[in-house]
């Protein structure tokens, strides 16, 4: 059983095209023990985004702190601490911070993302 | 693509044994489109707990408020806001508020729980 404060990983830059000013954290992935699904936490900066794309896996999203927009095809919707999200895969998608403070959420992906 | 805020929806009592005063929000799961894996909100009041237990599914926690024990076999560790924790599948445990707020995480388990 692992038991930790996020706060102990040190945040990862997310090099991935299209992406401005965003860090990750992997909280639990297979050298945790997971083998079905990984949780990540995601720190968006007042300014930055993630790429606005799609995959085959799915993401369950939760807000921590911040504000912000998921944009999507059928164009964007709010995020607050508590709002809750689910991008099922193929649909695009792409993770904005229109605040001043950090955008974090956690993300929730399968093994086989 | 579904954005909302969990507070949206009405948390339900947990009645299962070994239980007290304990709320649960199913934020996604298979209504939502969810197949691998689905995410729980749980409220737990003070002086209140869940079972100590197992089962063969894994948890993943994301402790977002309040003051708590994650108990297991080994003895307790200590919860708070941001701390996460991975519980493999057959691991003995239990989730004890041990502050004056309500302790709330999230709770992300495999559809085959």
């Amino acid at each position: 059983m692992l038991v930790k404060p996020y706060t102990e990983l040190k945040p990862e830059k997310v090099e991935m095209e299209g992406t401005v000013n965003t860090t990750i954290r992997w909280l639990i992935a297979e050298k945790e023990g997971a083998s079905n699904f990984f949780m990540r936490l995601f720190e968006v900066e007042p300014g930055g985004h993630t790429p606005f794309h799609s995959h085959p896996g799915e993401h369950e999203i939760f807000i921590l702190d911040g504000k912000g927009n998921l944009n999507s095809e059928s164009g964007p919707k709010s995020l607050l601490p508590g709002t809750f999200a689910f991008v099922p895969g193929g649909e695009k998608h792409q993770f904005e911070n229109t605040g001043s403070q950090p955008l974090k959420f956690l993300c929730i992906i399968p093994s086989d993302y």
